[in-house]
């Protein structure tokens, strides 16, 4: 059979259609980037639209990544999105805790989910970036922690996909002055996630 | 703050939202069980015109399930998104090669991709399910191992989102007799694809 059997050539391709395809905006080059990629990995043109990059936080967000810091993601299927060379490359390391024995044992005491449990170990342990690509109640979490002085983070991508207080969880999320990168309404999840940071490691570091 | 804490109810309340907006339609039980997890999964609507269950998918699919066989999924992303508990209680394991040395070094020796080369693999390895989120080459090369009879799996999940390849590798599984779940047009992903997996294995145990 005759297919495009380069990975490079298949990505190139790809953004070059998304492209062509998306039409006027009013992006720059590194939120252009951004934007694409999740395109890339949902063929989901409404992204155009969705996509909120508030606060500066791309500038913070590569900055953070240069610097070398620890990445939390709300699960493991986020975590497995992230390139792992790049991360490498960055002296960056992501985590998630959501399988921790402890975790689960803390969630199942106090009624949480493990999402919420993962994000206050995490907090405890100073993370910087927050990447939540499903669970609206790691997020909401945090911004509580976040609320009461607890939590101080540098940047959170926050994109829950779902019905039930993922869109709620984000419009409080833009409300806030921190750092972030959202989408609006319902969509997400954790392909998109994961592509938000891939998106902004390759600004910084060659793949 | 006031959210929903208990993951159940979450989902619960989701499944609700989804059979209220999806409209009318002409699934059955067990096809609707696929369609609103997907659209549970992306928030998609568009999913509900665009998922295919040809030749018997289902009852095939919870068979092999039941069975005990090995999944094969073409990117660790996908691997991650299929929920361990149900697959240990079916005796089922999943698998991912891209990561593996070998398969590494037999792609850059030949020019072809890691997810083809673990595709190759894993055909000697006689998996059963494969399932396919992100990587065309790898199903494009699957449906060429049965060309050559090279490969007789019982049921592929083929889901390739993308721009270059993807529509035109579900377009040729499409006509394939073989027992599948496919998407029409570029939308997919490995979330999609740990989804679809996921429902067919609630279909035979309880979570």
């Amino acid at each position: 059979m005759n297919y495009v059997k380069v990975p490079m050539d298949i990505e190139k391709g790809s953004f070059e259609i998304i492209g062509k395809e998306m039409g006027p905006h009013n992006f720059n080059d590194e939120e252009l980037q951004i934007i694409k990629r999740v395109i890339h990995t949902t063929a989901d043109f409404e992204y155009k639209d969705l996509v909120k990059i508030n606060n500066n936080a791309i500038e913070v967000g590569k900055n953070l990544l240069k610097k070398g810091v620890t990445i939390y993601t709300d699960t493991n299927m986020a975590l497995s999105g992230i390139n792992k060379r790049a991360l490498k490359k960055l002296n960056c390391n992501v985590k998630c805790f959501v399988d921790l024995d402890d975790v689960h044992k803390i969630a199942k005491e106090r009624g949480i989910t493990r999402s919420m449990a993962g994000v206050e170990k995490a907090v405890e342990d100073k993370v910087e970036i927050f990447v939540f690509g499903n669970a609206p109640t790691a997020l909401f979490r945090l911004m509580e922690l976040m609320d009461e002085n607890k939590a101080n983070p540098g940047l959170i991508v926050g994109v829950p996909v779902g019905f039930v207080g993922a869109e709620e969880s984000k419009r409080k999320l833009e409300k806030l002055d921190i750092p972030h990168i959202t989408i609006r309404g319902r969509k997400g999840g954790s392909t998109v996630a994961a592509s938000i940071i891939n998106a902004l490691m390759y600004m910084v570091v060659e793949r």
